[in-house]
C-alpha cells in the first residue's frame, strides 16, 4: 500500500489487501480471545465489512480463518529472526529476542492458545505450521553461530533452548508480563550461553563455539 | 495380583485386573504405533481376548481407550518422581531422571505422539492429563529444593527446564536414543544447575539455593 493512500471504508481493496485486512482483524481478536471463541461474524464486525464478504474469503469457516491467521502470524514470527550476520553474536540474538517478545506481547492470548494446544481448532496442519517456525528458529541460530555442520549435541541444545523460550513466553503472558521484557531477554540470552557451556564439556564442536563467543565483542 | 498365581487365559480376572490387562496391551501397542493407528481390535488381539470384551470395557471406542491408557501412563510417570527426601539433591534428581528416561524408552512412539500433539485423538482432556504431570514434576522439584515459597523467577526456571527435558526426550527418541541415557541424564542435571546459576544472578532466593547446592554432597 502507498503510505499516504486514503483508506475509507468504501475504497475497493485488491483481493490480497482485503484478505490481509481480514486476517489482521482476526489476529487482533485472537490476541484477546481463544480461537474457538472467535466467529466469522466477529471478524466481519471488527473489520467493518459484511458477513457474506468474510464468508466469501473463508468458505471453510472458522477453521480456515484460523489456519490462515496462524500462517500469517507464523510468517510475521519468521521475520523476527531476520537479523543481519554482522556484529557481536549475543547482540544479534538480543535484537531477535526483542522482536520475538514484542510479537508475543502483541498476540497475547492467540499465541498462548496456539502453543498450549488443546484448542478445539488444533489440527496436524496447525501443528506443522508451528513446528516449521521452530525449525526455522533453530536454523537461524545455527547459521548465526557460523557452524557448518552442527552435530547432534549442539543441535539438541539449541532446540531445547527454543522450547524453553516458548515455555518462558507462555508463563510470561500468564504472569502479567513479569519480569519486564528487557530482563527476560537478557535472562534468556544468558541461559543459552550457560546451556552451551554445559554442552561444551562433552562436545568439542560446542567447546570451539564457546571460545569464539568469549572473544566476540 | 499374588506373585505365584497362575494366569491361564481362561482364569476369571476381576474387573480391575482385566482393565489393567487391556491398558497394558494398549500401551505396548502405542509404544510402536501412533495412537490413531491402534484399533480396539488390535488391543483384543494383543491381549488374547475377544473383541466384544474390549468393547465392553471401552464403549467410547478408540478415544476412550486412548485416554484411559494415557491416564494410566501419566500415573506411572508420576511414580518416576517419587524420590525420598534424603541424600544429595542432584543424586535424587539423577535417580528420578533415570526412571523418567526408562519410561520414555519403554513407551517410545506413544510418548512422542502424545507430546508432539497433532494426533487425531488429542483433545483438551488429554492435554490436561499431560499438563497435570508437568505441574507435578515442577512441584516435586521445588519440594526437593526445599523452597517454601518459590518466587516467580525460580518457578519459571524449573518449568523451563522441565519443558527442555521433554524436548530432549522427543529428540532423543527421534535420534535412536543418542546420546546414551546415562550421558543424557548427567547433561540434563548439569543444565538445571547452569540455569539456576543464571537465575541466581538476578534472584536472591535462587542465589541462596545455589549456595546450598554447592555445599550439598
Amino acid at each position: 500500500m502507498t503510505p499516504q493512500a486514503p483508506t475509507p471504508a468504501y475504497r475497493r481493496l485488491s483481493i490480497e489487501e482485503r484478505r490481509s485486512q481480514l486476517l489482521d482483524a482476526a489476529l487482533s481478536l485472537f490476541a484477546h480471545r481463544a480461537p474457538e471463541d472467535v466467529s466469522l461474524d466477529d471478524v466481519a464486525e471488527a473489520a467493518g465489512v459484511s458477513r457474506p464478504l468474510v464468508y466469501r474469503y473463508f468458505p471453510g469457516g472458522k477453521q480456515q480463518l484460523y489456519e490462515a491467521a496462524l500462517g500469517s502470524a507464523a510468517e510475521e514470527l519468521r521475520h523476527c529472526f531476520d537479523e543481519p550476520h554482522v556484529g557481536p553474536l549475543l547482540l544479534r540474538l538480543s535484537r531477535a529476542l526483542d522482536r520475538y517478545l514484542a510479537f508475543v506481547e502483541q498476540h497475547g492470548t492467540g499465541f498462548s492458545a496456539l502453543l498450549q494446544g488443546g484448542s478445539v481448532v488444533e489440527t496436524s496442519r496447525t501443528t506443522a505450521i508451528v513446528d516449521g517456525v521452530r525449525r526455522a528458529a533453530a536454523e537461524h541460530i545455527l547459521s548465526h553461530l557460523g557452524v557448518v555442520e552442527p552435530g547432534p549435541r549442539l543441535r539438541m541444545t539449541v532446540r531445547m533452548w527454543i522450547t524453553a523460550v516458548e515455555a518462558a513466553s507462555l508463563i510470561w503472558l500468564d504472569e502479567g508480563r513479569q519480569p519486564p521484557a528487557d530482563e527476560l531477554r537478557d535472562w534468556l540470552v544468558e541461559q543459552l550461553v550457560a546451556l552451551l557451556e554445559v554442552t561444551a564439556r562433552r562436545d568439542p564442536q560446542t567447546q570451539t563455539l564457546i571460545q569464539a563467543l568469549a572473544g566476540d565483542d
